[in-house]
């Protein structure tokens, strides 16, 4: 069998050290040079020759940065004639750039998913990716995981009576239902509205809410705007408090600061696909045995839709039945 | 300026015939062979050399058949030295393959655009895609029109008073708000929820319908049983009647004996993409001059998309505010 | 080593289990779907993951649903991660359009080629394609097989006295020529010549058939039309009776019905690289055990060619000197 | 309308200047190079950019030469943003690498149209390829001409009473039967019989050629074997002599002084599409203006096929019914 | 004739509108913008159906952000149906990733060149190369324009008695001999000695620099410490001060601090290829009418090289005679 | 592990015998055949099926000949499914066109790179480039080789007091430095000046070397001119003589006459890369231990690169410290 070798670029060092200790291996070094001209350079510093190479990057902030960098390691590995190449995206945030909503734009969830096939990728593992759709955009096989399965772990053993499960979206509520059964949990839905071209509001919970608690789950929380505006509905329709769960947990501008002091929240968790923000009461469940289970499982040649079972994969990645690790 | 030559498949002889008299060409002749062992051959039966060809059909049932047929046509535009081949495909069936939802199953939405283009296609025009993100799954340029316009000019100059537009999943009411829009009314819509793995039933509506009627808008219909369950729990709502409108009007099955002779159903309009059942009630709009003026403008270089306007394209691919012809 | 995975498409389920009996392998299951606007999807039920695939289907009637089947199954396993996808297209019925013969024709033979490269396809395993030089159409490796070894296995043992090989066509009798070797016979030819553009007539015979027995010869039998013709010629020469040979015994149209009532023809023997029609005095020799050797040397990595010897390749693909299993 | 550029190799400089002499435009100089390492290189001395541009060059001894200098001038013209560019090769010998025919060997004919491909070749302008299937090698389009109305040309307002067309080969008959009915002569032809694996003897006409005159048609004569064998037949079958005519005529080896001295042969005729050897006898038909037409009417964006008319295009490329020029 | 429509990324503005005032085109609006997520979209505000698109940005810092929008602007036009796309990219900084100096690193210039013409480029006009073999990793066509006829226009004019042209480097002396060759003047040139394996000094000064003056020529100054060892050396030599001239000023870090004190500099001439520094002292030449030059002979299908003449193009990009403008 | 299969064309068959030797393999057998229309025809006589196969094949005279049946055996081989075609190409003569030097060439060095990829290598194995950009036209990985271990070892032991290195381009003198760095020299350098257009020379020596003795290292003398011009600067220079050592001894023309005559030349030494010329007195250093090892590797899955140390790969391709065999 070929060996695994493993490279990290900067976006996430930690998660890349934490799949190489969950598969065994250690994470081999990476020289990333920036030359005056703010050009960038990549140097992988471990024989890949003949090699199964895997390569961790999600695309965060700065993000043009992060998929040079991703771009430029995957030339590197496909000149040392590697064997094969997956990129490991655990946050593909160029998904949202899906469909042509206006004239003449770019379509950079394509376009990305070009440049990753032109630079000579062999594959990418991915999770949550923000529409199904896009996994159509890649010409190269994607695996694509979820960490639904991962976050309801989190609320297992706990009393769940009277707690129910919200999506901020109802035309988007499928991962909500499939986390819900996950628990034994019944799903509602925020309604949202367009009030203008440029402005969306949650004006209705469906689903009944009252005097229940409830578990938020979002893919993806960048300046937390949405889940601000759905813990105001669910008071107005007298849910007492929630907790907030999502895959991607961004974070950015005041995000941090409007969601600890919102009455509420009463916890937020995510994943570690992306880096952790400064915020010590955060709870991060680990996505990175996941993802090392799913390379030993590429890397041996077995199938990685079998790490999840019980689930309806029409709508959503398919999820883990048992947590992982 | 290059000429234009206009082909048709066998596929919808009649959308190419009131295409071309929309545009004032004759439409070209093209022979399909059968042989003895069921291969189809084309010929094409007027000069491509230097021209810009567009050839016409539907991806509709014998959907196969209709695709080589198609893909042969471009085969042969391209070994004639045609200058540019626009597959015109108003109804690309296909579309509604655009997700990985089970293990190792066939993406066909992007496999038969990866077709088109190794057939040598140069473009792509076609009319309300089933999800947006399908037109990343094209490497060639892709001209998206919408039919909301011309259904929303079949309504206007009537009396719409109480009136309110119905889509039938709150998911995807962005198109049914546009509709909405163009016709000064408000909007409801039918809440799915998703009983079994394989079994999904409207169980509530959203928004006020009570002693209202009706516009049921949707983008395709087949065999109507969406539409047919959203009657019941309109009239549950007290909803007083509906009308019907959607773009692709397959009717397949026993869909035009169930909507027929449904109580609620005052009228069901729909356009040409597709070929019309034999069903002299239903109302056709012909979307043959908006094809004609998207080809006109696509030959003389002129934009496409100013063709629409005053609607945010950011949900829906842009509609004409005025009906056109 | 990979393990070997096997699929079939609807095409011919019988032979793809003969191959895999032969193989000692089973015959994994696929599940084809047909969606109610008559879109195809198919779903792979087995593990592919780093295999070496091999996805059986002849292009027999309705050949367009069975090429897109094979498409579908072919891209299902490129997304599925195999590590080679081999297409096992016993026959190749776009074979025969090969050429420009008028202006602006299709050539389906070389589309297809590259279609199937489009999917995903890593290499053909093809027999008696209609002309050789269709090799070249493929941008992948073609391993082509013969069975004339197998029908000429059919004839041995027996009282050869008096017997002579017929090729219906002498422009094409280099194939005849190596069965006649094979079994110690002479050969001897129709001659067709041309009436007008659409007719042509076999109107003499090359070589001395008078008095004897014939083995007529030909890759592939649709209707039936010309071996009846070359009947009445040989009938008129002096042939006393003729076995009817080959490939790919389609026997469209009214061709049992022709063939069987016809005096001359003593018995009709073919393989099974296509169904066989309901016509229980027809003779079929299996080329499944061919086909079962051909795919163990490819997975096993050694030479297909030298499965055959003794033949002069420049003629026909090469042939087996010795019957298989 | 865009301008024509036309180049010339090294390989028939006299035909390139026949061909701009009949369009009207001149011949563009080109500077080849050779390095003292023996590597070429091209530079094209006119303006490229926005041109059609045309690059004649048959592919004739030294053939590697040749190519490599056709490749680097259609390198060059793309380089230098060429709007199209043509490969005029009237001869393209490897399309007699039309075939696996052995275990393991090259198919020139499919990797020369490749690599033209690769070259950045648009469309390619040729004449009388060996196999009508070679074609089907390019990726790009292919204008096939034929100089059947030339050489009959030759022969009309002679007196033919008791002439016979005559093809060295039954089995590629088509070409020789269309060019008598040009005539209006009857048709013969040799019936070759294998004698071992490398050993083919003419050793029958079918048809009657006794008491008659011959005009023998073929393709290509090279060492010129093949003819003076016939003749032989001819004579033993009571013809009285013969006239030979071919498309390409390269004359190699001792063809001149074989011919030449034959008893049977009364005349031998031939195009330009390869220079002709020292043989002042040699009767040489020019095809320039049927190239040059062939490039007015592609560059003008007229049909090409439409110079030929009343032949079935299914035996052969059509011929133009007028003499040309 | 199509028309010409010009974008600017956010990379250089200024010169995007010079050059727009050269050419008497407007220069058309583009969109960038960025989401939360940090991924950039593009959105080009004119039509660009059939048109001829040049888009100007040069890869200065942030060079990753600037690429991303110039391959996303890309994208947007060739979705937009544009007829032609050329990327105006007056410092392509990545040509200096342009050799395998380690083992397993990327080779950006190479990467970069197939990003863009998987983004959809049609040809690339770009200034000054860092190596002139850098053209040929780019598989469209390029333009390569040189700035030293600009350069040198400054010079003129002057009194340039006992001047003499000075190379950084001996072994890329070439553009600087072109250059004194315009201005009548010797040349001399650093020899540069390695002391470590990163530790390059400039040791001597070949040819004679005592008493004269100086006119350094280099192609790009960044930190300028090369220009500033080499003022050293000149000193030392003799010389009794100098002027700088450079293509691409980008003066990074401390540049304009270290050149502007510098006792033996009397004056340092750039172009505007990239923006300019805020250094009031620095003279710059506008390359703008060039680029102007180059693209309207794009557009119109003239030769571009002739813009240039009277240099040897061996020794670098040919050069403008006469001053532009 | 998959079988090596190395093959070789015409080229230098001692070279591949001695690389076989090395390796402790067969050398497999090849039929290259020459058409009576001067095409070529390859036929590999060993199994490719599944294996690593390597091609031994420099482009020396006659260089299209050569460089066609490398193609063509690589097309050969990849139609027999070799699992990886490795091109050994120890001299990649195409490399000394890399760049646009005039308006409208060719760029050989990258269209043969293309052309070998169109052909079907995965690899190319190669040494001493001319320039290390041309790694960059690859679009395959390619392994570089260096010869200054196995040169440097030519002259170590020897009592080397009061030797320099001499480069003869001060312009390329980086590969020396290394050089004289193996062997604790000093190193000096020709300046090239140059007189017109297409004349230059060598008019200086930069360096001592007066007294001593002199080690010249180019990459390949061809006539052999610059080497005598340097002589006569030298010994201007006071030099007393001069070892030659190149790589690429390809010794055309006059080479050997005028090197061997020259009264300053005490010895040339150079490798087998391509074949030697009839001259006795020239030391052939072999390479082929240092091609079998780097297969060696490349088939092992062994770093290539840590086949060398000590030497700052950015000046040259890396060397061998010790010597090889």
């Amino acid at each position: 069998m070929r060996d695994i070798v493993v490279f990290s670029g900067s976006a996430h060092h930690a998660l890349a050290s934490s799949i190489c200790s969950a598969l065994g291996v250690g994470l081999s070094a990476v020289d990333i040079k920036r030359f005056s001209n703010d050009c960038l350079q990549a140097q992988l510093l471990a024989n890949c020759r003949q090699r199964d190479v895997y390569i961790v990057q999600p695309l965060v902030p700065p993000t043009q940065e992060h998929l040079m960098e991703l771009l430029l390691m995957i030339d590197a590995a496909r000149g040392a004639s590697a064997a094969q190449i997956t990129a490991v995206i655990p946050h593909y945030a160029y998904a949202r750039s899906d469909k042509k909503d206006s004239s003449r734009i770019s379509l950079g969830g394509r376009l990305v998913a070009d440049m990753l096939a032109t630079a000579g990728v062999s594959r990418v593992l991915t999770m949550a990716l923000h529409a199904p759709q896009v996994h159509g955009f890649f010409s190269v096989p994607v695996d694509h995981l979820t960490a639904i399965g991962v976050l309801a772990d989190h609320f297992r053993g706990r009393d769940l009576t009277d707690t129910v499960v919200v999506s901020p979206d109802l035309g988007n509520a499928k991962t909500a239902t499939q986390f819900a059964r996950l628990l034994g949990l019944p799903v509602a839905a925020g309604s949202k509205q367009r009030k203008a071209d440029d402005k969306v509001v949650i004006d209705a919970i469906v689903g009944d809410v009252s005097g229940r608690r409830a578990i938020v789950l979002d893919d993806e929380i960048a300046t937390g705007g949405s889940v601000i505006e759905l813990m105001d509905r669910l008071k107005e329709f007298g849910c007492t408090d929630a907790a907030v769960a999502c895959t991607h947990g961004l974070f950015s501008g005041r995000a941090v600061e409007r969601l600890s002091s919102h009455p509420m929240i009463s916890e937020v968790v995510t994943t570690d696909t992306v880096p952790a923000p400064d915020w010590p009461e955060l709870k991060v469940r680990s996505i990175a045995d996941l993802f090392a289970q799913a390379i030993a499982r590429i890397h041996g040649g077995e199938s990685v839709s079998s790490l999840f079972d019980g689930v309806d994969p029409a709508h959503a990645p398919p999820q883990a039945t048992l947590p992982l690790g």
